[in-house]
């Protein structure tokens, strides 16, 4: 990871928590998309062991989280504060979807840092706790049932942020060496030589049954490898002449 | 929702849980996405008073999960199996990142019922079970930490699938009545009076000070109604003449 990530420039604030397990699968959620900078603001119980516990590898996470009375305190050195809502309040000031405002976000770090504000378990933010936030952002979920877990929250809001700043791309993975249209062709000759000799296919009276095999092959995606295992099975499933 | 939701047609299949209490935050976190359909294959407790609490307002998918023997019984009926792992195993078999992976997984749907394959907390899926499946997928993580813990992943694994069905679309909201070039011209029009009447701008002297004011307004997105309110303003402000 480099030191310049723009993650790391973004915090996650959480209000007024009552259960300290969710402050530790907090931490675990932010470790695992990369954000290590977690506020307290008047947690019910902290530390605890609960929270540890449910930090799990992220425990370092929790030992350098900043306690505060207040969201100000936390908010104080923000250029950006998003604060993340479920409830549709007064709907002119609707918080917008998550996955639309996290590209602003994390563009502005580049100004300083950012903060991602989630509220009590129960209430969520209580309405002067979001008009301390300049965005408000939403993670889409069942109008019939849209109560996720704080810490799923956070890990849902730390995933898209990871996502939008391409943070954690997949591994180069081994070149294949895949199979060439004449290592294709060599393939249908053979299987049709195969299949005329054990008088499956009759050469007279063909059917559609070289374009159905062509079509399953082309979505194999075959590599060069795989052909000479065919080559090798149809070799040995063949009668011998 | 729809009963003919894609969503509908997807189950979660958790393969040999160890804590029951992540099996009930599953469930939790399907629920909010829309899912329903939870099997669970031999998983070591359950039912279990902790599943059942960490489930919250989810305890039906709970109550109808189905307990399987074998992954095999768990996708009999399943056109598409997904398989989640964090590991990269056999790079040439390299899962693909689970959001390019969704919208090909959702649109299985209409050819029959697909599942999302989970592994044990502590072992993923062993190789056997990542073969039953015919797709593999990530989740982009923190290569230093990519533990996510199981229903953190089933959440995020359920929020991409729903996002990809767009399957809740923010609820319109109030029609707001914004205000107009015109409403903005007599807007910049009182407030450059107010200032001159009141001496802070020297109308021989303008300065840059319009056009300061008007990339500040032109931020501000304004309602027509804000614009009265700032017409308010001004005028309480201006000294009387």
């Amino acid at each position: 990871m480099k030191a310049t990530s723009p993650l790391s420039r973004v915090s996650v604030v959480l209000v007024r928590t009552s259960h300290p397990g969710n402050i530790g699968a907090a931490a675990r959620a932010m470790r695992t998309m990369g954000l290590a900078d977690l506020v307290l603001v008047a947690p019910r119980h902290f530390p605890h062991p609960e929270a540890t516990a449910l930090a799990a590898g992220a425990s370092g996470v929790l030992e350098d989280a900043r306690v505060v009375d207040t969201l100000a305190e936390a908010l104080a050195d923000r250029v950006l504060a998003v604060g993340f809502s479920a409830r549709l309040r007064d709907l002119s000031h609707a918080p917008r979807d998550w996955r639309e405002e996290a590209p602003g976000a994390l563009a502005a770090t580049a100004d300083g840092p950012v903060a991602l504000v989630f509220g009590n378990e129960t209430s969520g933010l209580a309405n002067d706790e979001l008009l301390a936030c300049q965005r408000h952002a939403r993670i889409p979920a069942d109008p019939a049932y849209p109560s996720l877990n704080l810490a799923a929250a956070v890990q849902v809001a730390c995933y898209e942020l990871a996502l939008a700043a391409a943070a954690f791309p997949m591994p180069a993975r081994a070149r294949r060496e895949a199979a060439t249209g004449a290592d294709l062709e060599a393939l249908h000759a053979r299987l049709r030589e195969a299949l005329e000799a054990s008088g499956f296919l009759d050469p007279r009276e063909p059917g559609r049954l070289d374009e159905r095999m062509r079509r399953l092959a082309a979505r194999l995606d075959l590599e060069k490898e795989e052909v000479a295992l065919l080559h090798g099975m149809l070799g040995a499933l063949s009668p011998r002449r």
